[in-house]
């Protein structure tokens, strides 16, 4: 089992973010690896807003939204929201639809806050609050262990001396089955797409690697299929948004040209999900979140084209089942047609 | 026949490059549209620097080229430099060693060199200077036409309704085609990727486009899959850098990405190609420029990723006849496989 010592530093728990004294302080991936900071803030609106505004993006979504949890328990065991079930409901809504297109964080917040209502943590602040917390610290064991599993098996999927491209920050899974293979001596090298535009390849993905001691070098988001041609690249792996179950999958904008790629040149590509969505049947029920095109416009405030030029920001790209060779799950690694078979429509996580 | 003006600014002969005074005056790409500026130089070194850290680029190289063919003559002319024919050829060598993938220059100056020693040139200095101004205008003359009919042809491949994307900027013939179809009465839409790192797409491309009222969007290189999947976008078209003989070619970086998702997805991909490469049989005969890796690593200065990550910058793509569906030539619209019975090698532009 790996340790916290084992993650590159923006993925241990404590960075990513963590309540103190009423003050959730947030690491801050806007600004990565520039500037090493954190946000602090003392509101649920706040905490959704640093969500839809991305300082935390990604599987950091997760965390911030057990944080937000334990927030708003903290807050009602102190009085200072009212204890209500419905209140509860209402505030975690704000984190929920902070970002609409990973449906793992909504679902472990809507499973948790069943399961406090049903031991009768609504009607007793105290519990709430001690059931919360052991109810996150056991959520976050359980992805551990899930995250372990899941990278044995992305670790086991490398060959030696493989050229390994991806899309944005794939977080735990794949960092760890890259260091995992590495660490048992493969020779690999990871070609990181820069990730336009929030740069979540240059700034979060490469500084991972580099960390690690992982052999990394930076391409810009159209390179691929020249590093394709010319033989240095083999195998991609990233980690879904959301995988449906029908196999299809949405991930960051970007991630289909890089399958049509794969199915092009005959290259394999894996997709890590901790949780398929058992309520997407296909990619057609994926809701997909378009965002401010002044991200796309504008580096670092600085317009990068002429004053009036429309611009267009979809956040993510859906890929058909007919592109994934796998889907790297915690049932093992599966085709996308078996993803049906494994995991049940309603039975949770 | 276009005239200047119907061109966007950054097309216009003059603007791209001229020579007053024996001092050239240079449109500066690097920084447009955000500074609207030139670069003054007086030294055939310093033209050449200029073109390999992209004051100008695409076909800006070729007038750029004549220019200094026309002040080298201009300084043999007024006694700055030596009169001799091996000492114009040296120098030429320097403007054509600047940028090495696009071939057409060099194939122009050389065309213009053997021509001004068979006419007697290099044995009189002011037949030298008015035997170059001439030549040049004609080769001038020779393109104008060239553009004109090429993107005659290239409006006419435009249905209407379509959406069109692109790589880069790909100058005359591209924006002529849209121009003409534009005006023609189509309802064209272009979806320009940005095109890093050196942003041609969002810094050339997109204003040329709004400057003559098309409708244009700016996307990432990394969303065409994602607008081809919507159904936004039907057609592409860019201007190749060098086409050779079996029907490859070469193109910006990324060039080979937006071929692939051509061909998956049963989409018209067009190269426009002024002249093919005579001396290059196959793909393999292209030299691709690798350039610094720091102007990936850092924007406008700053850095992008951590310090110390590695970056590879490959500039441009091979493109394999099979992922071609039409190459625009003067000659006509020419399947890959026609090129090398409509250009016989040795034969010139």
């Amino acid at each position: 089992m790996f340790q916290q010592d084992d993650l590159p530093k923006i993925l241990r728990k404590e960075v990513i973010a963590s309540l103190h004294d009423g003050i959730v302080r947030i690491h801050n991936r806007r600004i990565y690896p520039g500037r090493d900071e954190y946000m602090y803030v003392s509101s649920v609106q706040e905490i959704a807003d640093a969500m839809q505004q991305m300082v935390t993006q990604g599987g950091g979504i997760l965390r911030l939204s057990l944080v937000a949890l334990l927030f708003i328990a903290e807050q009602m065991a102190e009085g200072k929201i009212p204890l209500s079930q419905q209140e509860f409901i209402r505030l975690l809504s704000l984190i929920k639809n902070a970002r609409r297109t990973n449906t793992t964080s909504h679902r472990i917040l809507d499973s948790l806050t069943s399961s406090l209502s049903l031991e009768g943590a609504f009607s007793n602040a105290e519990l709430l609050l001690s059931l919360s917390r052991s109810k996150v610290e056991e959520v976050e064991a359980t992805f551990d262990t899930i995250y372990d599993s899941m990278s044995d098996l992305g670790a086991d999927l490398i060959l030696d001396g493989e050229g390994i491209f991806t899309t944005c920050f794939a977080e735990h899974t794949f960092i760890l089955s890259l260091l995992k293979a590495h660490r048992s001596g493969k020779d690999l090298h990871v070609y990181v797409p820069e990730t336009r535009p929030y740069l979540q390849g240059a700034r979060l993905t490469a500084p991972s690697l580099q960390e690690l001691g992982i052999p990394v070098t930076l391409i810009s988001d159209a390179m691929p299929a020249h590093l394709i041609q010319k033989g240095a690249v083999n195998r991609y792996m990233s980690a879904a948004d959301t995988v449906c179950m029908d196999g299809s999958a949405a991930n960051k904008v970007g991630t289909l040209t890089n399958a049509v790629l794969c199915s092009h040149y005959h290259l394999p590509f894996h997709l890590f999900a901790v949780s398929p969505d058992q309520s997407k049947l296909s990619m057609e029920d994926i809701e997909i979140e378009y965002r401010d095109p002044e991200e796309l416009l504008t580096f670092r405030g600085e317009r990068i084209s002429a004053v009036g030029v429309h611009g267009i920001y979809p956040a993510f790209d859906t890929i058909p089942p007919s592109l994934i060779t796998s889907i790297i799950t915690p049932r093992g690694v599966l085709r996308p047609q078996d993803i049906r078979m494994k995991y049940v429509p309603g039975e949770g996580l």
